[in-house]
């Protein structure tokens, strides 16, 4: 079960953006699975993608709208990636922009595609074409969580969040929903996530901000290392709210930035919470390092471990796995007797070998919890980086096995 | 169950090594954990090793032994991998060396250490003081698969075997054992390799024979990413056979280098066939790569997904996994459109897409051996690699969530 989440409790609307949701029996046979998103006219719209060479059909082409066009429409669907299918799925992508179009009224490339699930089989137009007049009639400022609970796959639990911020004396809203929970190692943005707000952002600005933000949340979190193909982040900024941004100096800025940078946090640790088969929810905060990438690279080095992550599994505090990636993690003149690492408050290693004063008592108390950090100070710079992940349980294994039977 | 592996029936002595074994009681009850091996004077003896930053205390020392003296003795004990301990451990593996140079009456610095087995626990000398006696009583030319025993830990079974080559009418014996079975991904060497051969081999020759042989045997298999602290391999050349070779150029060597090589590939198959719940043994062939070292990173990179390991485990050809791997792989200006996939001798992937002869019958037939290939053509130079792993199974998760309990 999810560590530490439970179902988003009501999100709140932003002025600009409905959703509208149906059922397409695209995989899931009674459930919503089709989900799309409103903006209005006026509104910028930023996005990051996978970097994956594989990326899918819908990302190409929702790279390629989104630079033709001001977006009107994002098109999601659960259950079928449409990647890996080549040629066909490109049309399959097309196509289904062009029947959305057709419904709502407005050009192909003012719709974004997103599709997430089984990657390599074809998509049927036809069951999305089918269910777009139910989804558009669907559409509501209220359907936040609806979306959440549309766009999930292998996640247990629909994931958002939603805060507001006074600036000058208004209200600015951010809501936000996110998908994942497999095949996650974000290497731009997490699998799926739509962001929202009513202030009113210069386009450049805004995807800088989600730049920004994706780096301290979808970017720093890894459940498998897997990078999936279908990565995608949306931040919309409707302009609704009487709140307006057109560069970092402005009044306020900082404010904003900072409360939609833990909007996107609250969704990526959402995601690990929710991670496949997670019992534990770790953090892994790598500082003393001469570069940031040097500290994710140790960072993601532990994370990715089979042998650490079972260790988690186990509450078992086997510390020697931990120094034991580190030590692989590639760092060039790495002064082993510099470095320090710490279980929670308890420090296991210093001077390139146990602490004399730790205890396994002490260790198996900070294991025990279902959160848990892990702190490696490698004693060598002033950088510092942080990441969130998930142990490696039996349930991972059997998610995984079973996926597609 | 190991995955075609068997126990090795016999392995042929070779004149000028003997090995004692005896239970020393480091970890394991009623059992042998401790080897000696012995080599007469006049020998050459070539070693590599982990590169792990954080390497055990006996690798460190093993390695300063090797340039001070020519090697006489191998001390080699499981249950206790004397890494991460710092000073004592440095103290521990140097008292060790000592203690048999007392016995055996020869230089401390003639006596390399290895051990392997729990890190970060301090092991004791006394136990293997008080055994050292036993050990060398023992010492034998028919040992090798009773040294092949006493260097296990997780492993089911023992790895062993040999090869003679007929040069000049003259016959060169090679004998070689190894252990491990999980935190393998050498670097250098896999967990503990000793192989010998009665042929007289130049020092310095016989160190590039072994650097050659362990690229292409222990430098390509990887059970789980984790590259570990004590990696070791150590080749000796007796020089009793009455076959010399000088340089790379001498009549019969690339015969012997080609035995040579074949030994250390069977074992280091063999290591990956008793991967920790292993239960297929997978080759992974990348060609058509423009460098050898960009084969390895998509190899390797698809070696260690866990989406890959556990649809290999569910004997389910979710190929999806394989190409969203290797599309992550970081393979700069990778043409998606020029990349094709076989599983076996089907092909899936073509045109960066599903290939549209393949059915899923196809695939399934390959998946449900035990056996199985996945070949990768990257349609972008000539350079190839090929490495060998193991899928990822509940018995992985549990051997190693339980191993300290």
């Amino acid at each position: 079960m999810p560590v530490g989440l439970s179902e988003p409790e009501a999100l709140l609307p932003i002025a600009g953006v409905r959703w509208g949701i149906a059922a397409a029996g695209i995989k899931y046979a009674d459930r919503n699975d089709l989900a799309l998103m409103e903006i209005a006219p006026g509104a910028a719209t930023a996005a990051v993608y996978t970097r994956n060479a594989f990326c899918a059909a819908p990302v190409t082409l929702a790279r390629q709208h989104g630079e033709a066009a001001a977006t009107r429409y994002l098109l999601i669907n659960s259950g079928n990636a449409n990647a890996g299918t080549g040629e066909p799925g490109m049309m399959a992508a097309l196509d289904s922009c062009a029947a959305l179009a057709d419904v709502v009224g407005c050009k192909t490339e003012e719709v974004l595609p997103f599709s997430t699930g089984v990657i390599g089989e074809l998509m049927s137009v036809e069951k999305i074409r089918n269910a777009l007049p139910q989804a558009y009639a669907d559409l509501s400022a209220g359907n936040w969580l609806k979306a959440a609970r549309a766009i999930m796959t292998t996640d247990i639990l629909a994931k958002g969040v939603s805060r507001q911020i006074e600036i000058g004396g208004k209200t600015a809203t951010i809501s936000g929903i996110a998908k994942g929970s497999g095949m996650i190692r974000p290497d731009m943005a997490t699998m799926l996530a739509y962001v929202a707000t009513d202030a009113d952002v210069e386009p450049a600005l805004l995807q800088r901000l989600l730049q920004q933000a994706v780096d301290y949340s979808f970017n720093s979190i890894t459940v498998d290392g897997d990078t999936s193909t279908n990565d995608a982040c949306v931040l919309v900024a409707s302009g609704q709210a009487g709140i307006a941004f057109a560069s970092e100096a402005d009044a306020g800025y900082g404010e904003f930035a900072a409360a939609v940078i833990e909007v996107l946090q609250f969704l990526a640790q959402a995601i690990i919470r929710d991670g496949e088969g997670a019992t534990k929810f770790i953090t892994i905060d790598v500082s003393g390092g001469s570069s940031k990438a040097e500290c994710r690279q140790v960072a993601y080095t532990v994370a990715h471990s089979p042998l650490v992550k079972t260790a988690l599994f186990a509450s078992d505090p086997n510390w020697g796995r931990i120094l034991a990636a580190v030590g692989r993690a590639g760092v060039e003149g790495l002064g082993v007797d510099k470095v320090s690492i710490h279980l929670g408050d308890v420090r296991i290693v210093c001077d390139g070998g146990r602490d004399a004063s730790y205890t396994e008592a002490a260790g198996q108390a900070v294991m025990d919890e279902e959160e848990i950090t892990i702190r490696i100070d490698l004693g060598r710079g002033s950088a510092r980086a942080q990441i969130w992940t998930t142990d490696l349980s039996y349930d991972y294994v059997k998610i995984n096995a079973e996926y597609r039977s």
